[in-house]
Parts: structure tokens; sequence; C-alpha cells
């Protein structure tokens, strides 16, 4: 198991492709079967009382993937989202940034599957888990 | 099975919770046991190639379902999402608004279970399916 | 939209490659993106309290979806679940029949998805409902 | 975090709660956060090909959250299933008794999530991942 792209190529592609989710996130580390993701936390992820909302969480949780899928397959920018579960299980902690732990579980021709925990900066208890799917194209 | 609210008080009370998504949603119909909300779709819940993006798919059932909850229990803000899953099925059709319709499954006590399918306005086949469970807080 | 196969030809196909199963399930009613389907209730099926068990409403989501599948696509017994979420919502009522109400959501080159909805027989609150992916084997 | 039951009354409260699985199950491993549990695979375990049915793999997931769950709390019998979601990554290998290895996310005052990997014995690629809710009864 090798990886396609390097961490820096990763992150220039989905700048590429991604333009308008620049400043959201940050690619932590990465290995052939890991992805650390960081949602640079702002004003427009909250919700009333500085809580990360639901919809950011699922975009972290839905980049981490998709870059952990891009790592390993190169640049292919029409992987797309089939299937996504979620578990909201705390209030992520206000002011701070959100990081996704995924570890890709299958990586086929056709179908990649990785969860994703995920925890407010400095905390040890997750603040949400998620699953997805991604379809591959085509060669 | 009545509702607690109607369409403009349910309307109006999600405009004061959550005053950063008033210009993103609007409630087309409400009955107490289905509700059909709509996302105004605008430039920035577009992916490249106009096509509606994932967080914003999830964030359309995701209101639809509280407000649906709502709109049967009353105003009661602390209401959270605590599982979800979605199925992307086909791409939204670009420059459309994307329309919910929500059937609540069960109100319990202690939570709700909503489904909700997604289309395109105008389409007749639907681009993602989700449910989503929420926990009421006790009176 | 049409079927690939009446639901005599369904019912003969779903023995032959599940004989173990053959006692188990019955096909009520089929049409182009509907399938009912119905656990026969006997004692291996249920918990203490004779109440239906998970696993078994389980298998009921999961054959119903399987059916609908092979009665579009044809005779295809390599179709495989490669996702499935569920909420179990009621308990379901003892001694009586589980009916699964299962509709045809995306029927693609390579996925299809359909969700379901359990009924205790002459019930009309669900017990469960389920979302299921298969995966389609290349012609 | 300390146990309620050790590994032995653990074992023991399930063949008294669950008697007609009591073949099917063994516990590999108990700690106050990680649970190993084994599906004693038999004939009525499989599919044709000799392959572990996904009944069988839910039915052993379910059981590994019960359980995680009841090691925490103590001897709840009512602690029910809510929510469950899966994914089918590999065919499981044939004549292998399936290890699930579950680790609990949240254990709350009314609900707890855990999250499980499925293994073929001696495989070291997942064939399922389960998460799964659980409601506990009021004390």
């Amino acid at each position: 198991m090798t990886l396609a792209l390097t961490r820096d190529e990763l992150a220039e592609y989905l700048h590429e492709v991604f333009p308008q989710i620049r400043d959201d996130f940050a690619i932590d580390d990465l290995s052939p079967e890991r992805i650390t993701m960081r949602l640079l936390t702002a004003e427009r992820h909250l919700r009333p009382g500085g809580t990360v909302s639901g919809p950011s969480m699922f975009a972290l949780a839905d980049v981490a993937v998709y870059a952990m899928v891009l790592a390993r397959i190169g640049k292919k920018a029409l992987a797309v989202t089939t299937n996504c579960s979620l578990d909201f299980m705390r209030k992520p902690e206000a002011g701070r940034d959100l990081i996704a732990e995924c570890r890709l579980l299958k990586l086929g021709r056709v179908l990649a599957v990785a969860d994703v925990l995920m925890f407010s900066e400095g905390g040890t208890d997750p603040v949400a888990r998620a699953s997805m799917t991604y379809s591959i194209p085509p060669a």
C-alpha cells in the first residue's frame, strides 16, 4: 500500500478542485491508511452557543474520506459520496478546531469505505463518528 | 395527532433560533406527520459544476426533521440530532431549488425518527434519501 | 420500467438460491417499484417475550430489497448488500407476521438503493425502518 | 471507568437472557471500553458457498454492543438497539469463526454508541463494519 499523492500534492489538489473550502480544512497527517484533517473553525461553522454545526461536521468527515481516497488513487475529482452514516455523541467545545481521524477500511475497484472519529482539539472523547462510502469512477 | 405550531409560527421560530440560515430554507407545506421544506439554492450551496453540495443536502434534511419535530412538540430549541444516515443517489440539477419531503415515523418521549426524500424542483427521481434521529430534552 | 420476473418466477428463484430460508418469507405483492414481503414469524425468529428479533428484522429487510432488485434485473444471484441502516422504533407485536413494504429508489448500473418500512401485521405504526444498498455485478 | 460485570458474569448473564443463542457467541476479551466477541460459525449461519450470512453478521455486532453496554451498566436486560448502520466490505472466509472487535464510544444516561469491526479469524482486512446505538432504560 503506497500513497499516490504526498500531503502537499493532496492539499494543493483539494484547493484546486474545491476553491470555496480552501480556508476551511487542513491536513494534519497522512499515511497509506489514515488521514487526520482539521476544521479551521470559524464563525460560519458555528451554531448559537458557539458549537460547530452538524453540516460542518458532515463536511469535515466527507472531505477527510475524499482526501484519503484521492491520496491512494490519485487525482480523480469525480469520486462521489454514495452513503454516509453519522452519530453525534457530544457537543463540540466552543472555539476549538475539530479534528477528524479517518481510517480507510476498504479500497475496492468500485467502492471505498472509511470511518472517522471527530474530536474537539485537545479532547479525548469523540464528539461524532462517521462512516462513508465513495464510488470510484472507472479509469 | 395535532400540530403544536402553525407553519407561520414554526417559520418564525426557526428564524429566531437559527438566524444564520434564515435565507437558506423555506417551509412549503406542513401537516401533523409530514413537512415539505425547500433549500433556496444559492451560490454558497454549490460545488463546481453547479450541483448542490453534500453538506447543503445534509443541512436541508436536518432542518426538515428538526422543523417537523418542533411542529409537534412546540418550541424546544434543545432537540438535537443524534444519528443520521444518508444515501446520495443522483446528481441534483444545477440551478434548481432542492425539495425535501419529510415524514415523521416515530415521536417518542425521548427519541423522534423521520425520513426524508430530496428532489431537484420539478424532478421525479429522488437525488438523496436521509433518515434522522433526534433526541428530545426532558420537559 | 418493467419487471424482469413475475412474482411466481421471483418466489421460485429465491427458494432455489436460498433454500434454507424457504419457510421464512413470502411475497405478498410486487410492482415495478414496490414489493411487499412477509416474515412468516415462527419460534426461531423470536426473542424472550415473543417479539421478533433484530436479526430477523434485518433478514426481512435484506431479502425484500434483494427480491426487488432481482425482480427488475433478472436472475443474478451475485447481487450483494454493501450497506444497511436500520432504525428500530417500536416493539413488534407478539405472534404476528412482520410485513415489509419496500420501495426502489435507485436502480443504477452498479448500485441499487431501496428503503423499507416494517409493520406488525394489522398495525399502522412502523416497528422499524431500513435502507439498503446493493452492488450489482457487471453483466 | 470500571466494569460492572466480569467476563464470566457477563457470559453467564447473556446465556440466561438469550438462551437460544447460547451456542452462537463467545466472549474472547473484555476491558472497560472494548470487547472482542466471536461467532462460533456453524452451518445455520451460512449462505450457499459457505460464507457467513448478513443476518448472522448483524447478530454478532448487535450482541457485541449489547454485551459491552451491560458490562458497564450491569444486568439490565431491557437495553434495546435503536439504530444500526452496517457496511459489508468483503466476503468472510468459509469455515472460519467471525471475530467482532467492539469499542464503546459513548455511554450516556439515555444512549450508548459503539462501533464494531468484524474479521474472519486470522484475517487482517475487516469483512464488515457496524455502528450501533442502544437506548438505556431509566434506572
